[in-house]
């Protein structure tokens, strides 16, 4: 490896958690029934590499050019997510990959979202940020909604649906939420670009590394983000039985916070610096990459890597949550501007949210 | 029958379609039992005769001036959807006259505007529109949706709710709807006329027939699409079996979709043409109509037509549908603003309902 | 006492209704089984105490500065839904306290704004207000409705969920909801207080009392109110039986209506005045503060007045009326314009729901 990648883990602080990478695989080679100590270690080993992870991604996404760039960014910006998803799919954990689904989008929306606003309101009385990137990201979220409403309100509203029918249904609603996520980069990437000036994902001020380095960070770190990324899914219901979560909690709230760390930083830190563009493109633009290409690719690769296809019915309390911080940002968005006590909204919604899951009896789930 | 409707005829190739007119009723003549074969012969034949009505209607209100005119197109703009219902009514089939108000509904905010919203977006890079008037008519379908939300919520919170509670409710709820839309009617055509230009019904270009024939038209056409829809309704239930569709989705989307053919027509052109004002007008116009208007009217006729008097509790997935499509028209229309992909979104979150209506086991309907 | 007190008592008829509360007093001790009769005049009762009390805080408000004087308000505005909660909280009649906290939330978002909008815009062509205020108020209300909306949706959900959940959600959710509340007055009152011009609580041209005489009134007249709900508590349900009205509408129509009263005559008053910004100001402040202040205190107080602790689970019917008047305020103050079909439009969402309740059988509350 080059120079660029020692001079950045130098520079970056939580890159000095890669130390933890090699610790974890010891770990599970010497105490593979230590959970609570796997599931802590795992955790600290997955932040520093899903921010290499994002550091790569955006790198390659600079070199190739706005279009195909942007696409890059569209698709693997949620790497790290897709990655743990994917464990629990083949694991055949499907509630775990649901809950992560539903909260991750939760997570994005209220809690990236509101801490941006928080931490960039506490510095500036009063921000401004692009209504329109703000609407479409929105727009795209209410769409993803209302596919993940669908499945649980038409089985609430007839007992006799079956399995083969949410099956059909979750197979088709992938299929549509793929094509418009794919309609949607047309729109934003090519025939209406100029709308979207100023929310560009890539950070100014970091210079990329050379196409080569970042090809091979992302190869290489993709693969360590899988094999950690199992050890974590193996130990994380064990240990937060220990911890007294409920399994719920966890794959709402932890598995969704260690999944988009690399994201929150960079959101925060564009935040303090006034430019909320770029943390609200950030924020939304992870939740309906999540809900329109990751949930979908997963319901699609459950027939292959699963042990059962995977529909796309989900707890309906989860859906709740999803409506609820979905309308959420549509509403607060409107405006276009911002103020502290805007983020402590969303903020605090997104803590009714996980005290109820932190709450809630283990059957619930 | 004088020059310009003969004229039309030429002009307009929808309107050649009217020679499935005589052909349909020869038909039920000679195979009452060809059920596929008529439903599809009764479509064909409803689609040039719902052009008329609207053409006739159009001509009737250019004549009488501004107040009168604006007062008869907005109770005459429905006339296919409210006969076709009307038939259905008389015949006893509620679950069909039900699913054809939501269905409409949906249809007309949903499809109507979002197709609107693509052609015309396909030709021009952004388009502006009234806001004034979009969110006027969205916020009579909020207070319609309202008004079919309350007793399904009710009557899932309490299961002891009785027949007679429904049926009053329902009463209550349709003298409440029919007092707002005639207020809103006063508020938009009168009061407040200022705000509404540039939203009128009637296309420029088109010249308007004289009252003479325009009453004729009316009064002939009425007929005879009463006496397709007899046939239209009595065969539809049967062919869609023969086309593996559930009653359902009949009900909801094809019965919207030939009801609201001659509308759809008006909104495209429109669309094409810039002139999005009138193409959102026509929608958005079209929906609040049927659910303020004809769906009231439908429940008070029921005492007098029907076998039984029709309550206004409907399946709890169509409240949903309705729900969500009105709420997604709230969202997108807060901009005045539209580009392809705002087009994209609503046809995306329509085909979500369809397909989940087509897929729909027949019990669930 | 001294002058202005009896000066205003002349001034305002509504003072005049003061003679009841001996009357209401008198006739408990007569005719103590005369429920309908004591419910009327501790109706009459109840209206102008309301309205001294409302004087007299704004007369201390005004006294101590701006800041101060917010809070204040804030704090003791829903002074007598306060009380009369209170009264029905140590009577242990929890149906009727959830009922009157989600009765005066829609009652104010509704009714009050709707008619202020009604008798605003009968008298001006169109009305601005601050979208600001407008939307900050609302915000909060979206915040309480989640808090309200979570434990009846997990409780749904999850047939499993315990007494215990329910009472751990509730508290916690009532500790959260104080904080957001705190932290909206310190955003309002304090950091950003700049935003918030011009839509303070206090009528200019009233000269405020003198403060030993406020500070008088209030202490005497919150003891005149709570011995008078206490008759209202117990004759209002046998009292609506007798006038056919349902638990329900009692609770969430009639003690909403009476406790408001003193607001809304504010609010329709500066709303004929074209101040509109104070009527919005009023009616969505005055929903947030039962939602967000008087709601929770009334959870907490319940540890230490009730017979047993009481939770947020609301009737669902309830939960869904409460969500649509806050998604209706929030559709409607987008504009930030009024004219008087918004009102109509508001008012007509109540009439449902008033309905609904009025012919709900009584098993239903």
């Amino acid at each position: 490896m080059s120079n660029p990648l020692f001079a950045e883990i130098r520079h970056n602080p939580m890159l000095w958690l890669l130390l933890f990478v090699p610790v974890v695989f010891a770990a599970e080679q010497l105490k593979p029934a230590a959970h609570t100590l796997l599931f802590v270690l795992s955790v600290l080993a997955i932040l520093p590499l899903a921010t290499l992870l994002s550091h790569a991604t955006e790198s390659v996404a600079a070199k190739t050019g706005d279009a195909a760039g942007g696409l890059l960014n569209a698709t693997l910006g949620n790497l790290t997510e897709l990655v743990i998803a994917l464990t629990a799919l083949s694991a055949g954990q499907y509630m775990l990959v649901k809950a992560s689904i539903a909260g991750a989008i939760v997570t994005n929306t209220l809690f990236m979202l509101g801490a941006s606003f928080l931490l960039g309101g506490l510095k500036h009385h009063t921000q401004e940020y692009s209504r329109v990137n703000a609407r479409f990201q929105a727009g795209l979220l209410l769409l993803a909604t209302v596919a993940l409403i669908i499945p649980s309100a038409v089985a609430q509203a007839d007992s006799a649906t079956s399995t083969a029918f949410l099956q059909q249904l979750s197979v088709g609603l992938a299929v549509l939420l793929l094509v418009a996520y794919g309609l949607g980069m047309l729109f934003s990437l090519g025939t209406h670009r100029d709308l979207f000036a100023g929310a560009e994902h890539a950070e100014a001020g970091e210079a990329p590394w050379p196409m080569g380095l970042a090809l091979a960070t992302l190869a290489g770190v993709t693969v360590l983000v899988a094999l950690v990324s199992e050890i974590f899914v193996e130990s994380v219901q064990e240990a937060a039985e220990t911890f007294g979560m409920s399994p719920a909690f966890v794959g709402f709230i932890v598995v969704a916070l260690v999944g988009g760390a690399a994201e929150m930083a960079s959101a925060f830190s564009a935040a303090r610096k006034n430019r909320l563009d770029l943390s609200v493109g950030i924020a939304l633009g992870s939740s309906a990459q999540i809900a329109l290409f990751v949930a979908p690719v997963l319901v699609l690769l459950s027939y292959v890597l699963g042990p059962a296809p995977m529909n796309l019915l989900f707890w309906p309390g989860a859906v709740v949550m999803v409506l609820i911080a979905t309308l959420t940002a549509g509403f607060i968005t409107v405006g276009g501007r911002s103020a502290w006590f805007v983020g402590v909204l969303l903020l605090m919604v997104y803590a009714i949210f996980a005290m109820t899951l932190y709450l809630l009896p283990p059957q619930g789930a």
